[in-house]
């Protein structure tokens, strides 16, 4: 380790991962705008095409995790630590599984309504989407990290926001949600979009751990 | 990790981890302590306060792991290899994580009964913080890892205790409770305490990881 | 890093780690193995003796993991990269923990009925598992990657085959499954046999990146 921030010193740095970052956090938006464009349609039929779009760009993303974890592996002196670098893309990967996962078990549960909070921990889904993408288009001037840490707070607020909203529904289920079948489905649908806001808080998490190694 | 190594003979090692390590297992132990007093309360109205306090202790948790990844991150020679403090970190933050999401699911589902292996369990993982907290206490002296050894058993032991009663508690469940929600509820919150003790054993792996490699 | 890439070249790798992967490996077929036997059989009293034998088994691999990492930590030179040993044996052992957690869920719950998909999804997961002993003996040779290529391709193909099966099986539970606590049994099974599939993947994975590093 202390060999390697000497080296640093002297030999430049690998700048090609940036495109790898920002392909990957515009697919993230993408994935979060389909999702968004999907819950909030009347007709269920309508939704159908949207959830192997929605599949269709996890995979792409998948791909882009896959070239960066190549890249990191072939590459000797990276633009920040390798090991932020892995837990940047997991992360990055983590927010689309999980919102490709909420729209899996809407496909497969087939519930006859969605809560409201739903649609709002949607939006707040892909309000942190943007963000991440503004955060991760900043990380090529780390002299400047001023925007980056904005985000990060913005995220950070969404994540309370979404956890109190979702406090809230799971609370409302069980208070009023009669039909067994029908709670579980709503619950579980809930539990994944909160999850997906958790792991765009671990994504805030590893770009503050990169600025402040970068102070 | 070979130069780390032979630095490590002639730099004296940072021990200002030490009061973050003995001040994250205090507050660790806060949390298991609010929890049990909590889970005992006939009274459901009583339990209300609590939620809220258990919630709180989850968060200056949460400020001391940021705390020490900072200082892991700006220090040079730390007292034993820097993924085993992380790991230690993190899985201290997990069982918090833990209790506090059972705290969270008793609040939000409001379940008619506790099953008695709930309480069962909430003294196991109540036991397991405070040995613990034992342990860390213990790491300022590697070179008499007997103690933090025999913490480590009792954990072990304790997780064993805690995985028993979650398995007869979870058949009891499925034998006799013919409401199906309420069979819902019961079962999540075994299950988030079942995992507050896999996760003291996580934490109870790592120590022992550390005295193997201070060996 | 760099340091320790030019001591490979000069002294000796430590090969005595290739024993213990083949030995986990193969412990790992044993439980696929137990499994697949007792989800086929008819009568559920001749399935209790197994769940303790897949437990028995599982603990077993926990006892490999720790040699694993035990060597690890002891051993200078290791014959690939130290964090791609750790996630080898990590996701060797998560692929057991689900197989044997599918077991427990069965012994717990008592399910009155095995969907079809669960004993194809048995199968896979035993496919996958020979797949991964077989590259794992691959691994001593490392200049002929083909075969342990081949073995990632079909335990990919294993698990989107899996999970094709899981979606169709949970789509089917929701439309047609009128008892709940029945649902909630049979998803949870599926869930948790979907998971080790998932997990075969993640050493797919693993192996793929060692090869790549090996190139």
């Amino acid at each position: 380790m202390a060999i390697d921030r000497l080296f640093k010193i002297f030999v430049p740095k690998d700048t090609t991962f940036f495109p790898l970052f920002e392909e990957d956090a515009q697919n993230l938006v993408a994935i979060s705008s389909l999702f968004k464009q999907m819950i909030n349609l009347e007709d269920p039929n309508l939704r159908v095409p949207f959830f192997s779009k929605i599949k269709d760009a996890e995979h792409v993303g998948d791909d882009i995790t896959h070239k960066i974890f190549e890249k990191l592996n072939k590459t000797f002196i990276t633009p920040f630590d390798r090991e932020d670098i892995h837990t940047l893309t997991s992360t990055i990967d983590d927010v689309a599984d999980f919102i490709n996962k909420a729209s899996q078990r809407i496909k497969l549960y087939k519930p006859k309504r969605f809560t409201p909070e739903m649609l709002k921990i949607t939006q707040i889904i892909s309000d942190a989407c943007a963000e991440i993408h503004k955060a991760i288009g900043e990380l090529r001037n780390l002299k400047n990290p001023e925007k980056i840490n904005e985000s990060c707070i913005q995220i950070n607020s969404f994540e309370n926001q979404a956890d109190d909203l979702y406090h809230f529904a799971i609370s409302e289920l069980f208070d009023k949600e009669k039909d067994p079948v029908e709670l579980i489905k709503l619950k579980e649908i809930l539990e994944t979009l909160e999850k997906a806001t958790d792991k765009a808080e671990d994504v805030a998490d590893v770009l503050r751990t990169i600025i402040i190694k970068a102070a």
